[in-house]
């Protein structure tokens, strides 16, 4: 996942789905940076795909907020064939832990400094 | 914030309220530290507060992620006097912009290594 300062996802009109996705992470490292680069190609693929955030403090927690218009475009991102093989080795070598929360939005909104 | 290697927050059964905000910081940092932990402490006193996800990447993303039994809790905690205060300074002197999604959520589920 990139290190970039790159802007939060800015707020959609709703309604809209987030999917929360909290984790902590193993030792294990071999090839999950190469899986979530893949993987964030793949997701923008999926029409109703609004955007993504990401965040991981060092050692810590990691956060992913995926942001889709529907619960179709989820239920698609959720039925790729390489995005289950993900999970898969998620579950069998890179996570220790993790937490998902599929939630609809109900309010958005946004601040940037000098608009 | 604190920066342990703390477990994401479980899952809880659902219906209950997601508040995701998702911020890039300003350079200014005076004051900000102190200022969030002590809106993690006050927040932890509301009724209906269930926890909180935080991660920061290195000069990057912030996500801080709220969970509440309702939305008479995250009501309750948006008229906290010293919480609108904070965001007043966080409008004025921490983050370059951010975005906040409230959402309630309708399904959850986690994963835990060898449970």
């Amino acid at each position: 996942m990139s290190d970039l300062p790159v802007a939060p996802v800015p707020p959609f009109e709703p309604p809209y789905y987030t999917v929360v996705f909290t984790s902590l992470r193993t030792e294990a490292d071999h090839g999950y940076d190469e899986t979530a680069e893949h993987m964030e190609e793949l997701v923008a693929k999926i029409p109703g795909f609004l955007g993504m955030d990401s965040a991981h403090t060092p050692g810590g927690l990691g956060i992913t907020v995926g942001y889709f218009r529907d619960e179709d475009a989820i239920k698609e991102w959720r039925a790729v064939t390489e995005h289950r093989a993900a999970q898969r080795r998620g579950r069998e070598e890179w996570y220790e832990t993790y937490s998902v929360h599929v939630a609809k939005v109900e309010r958005s909104y946004g601040f940037e400094r000098g608009s």
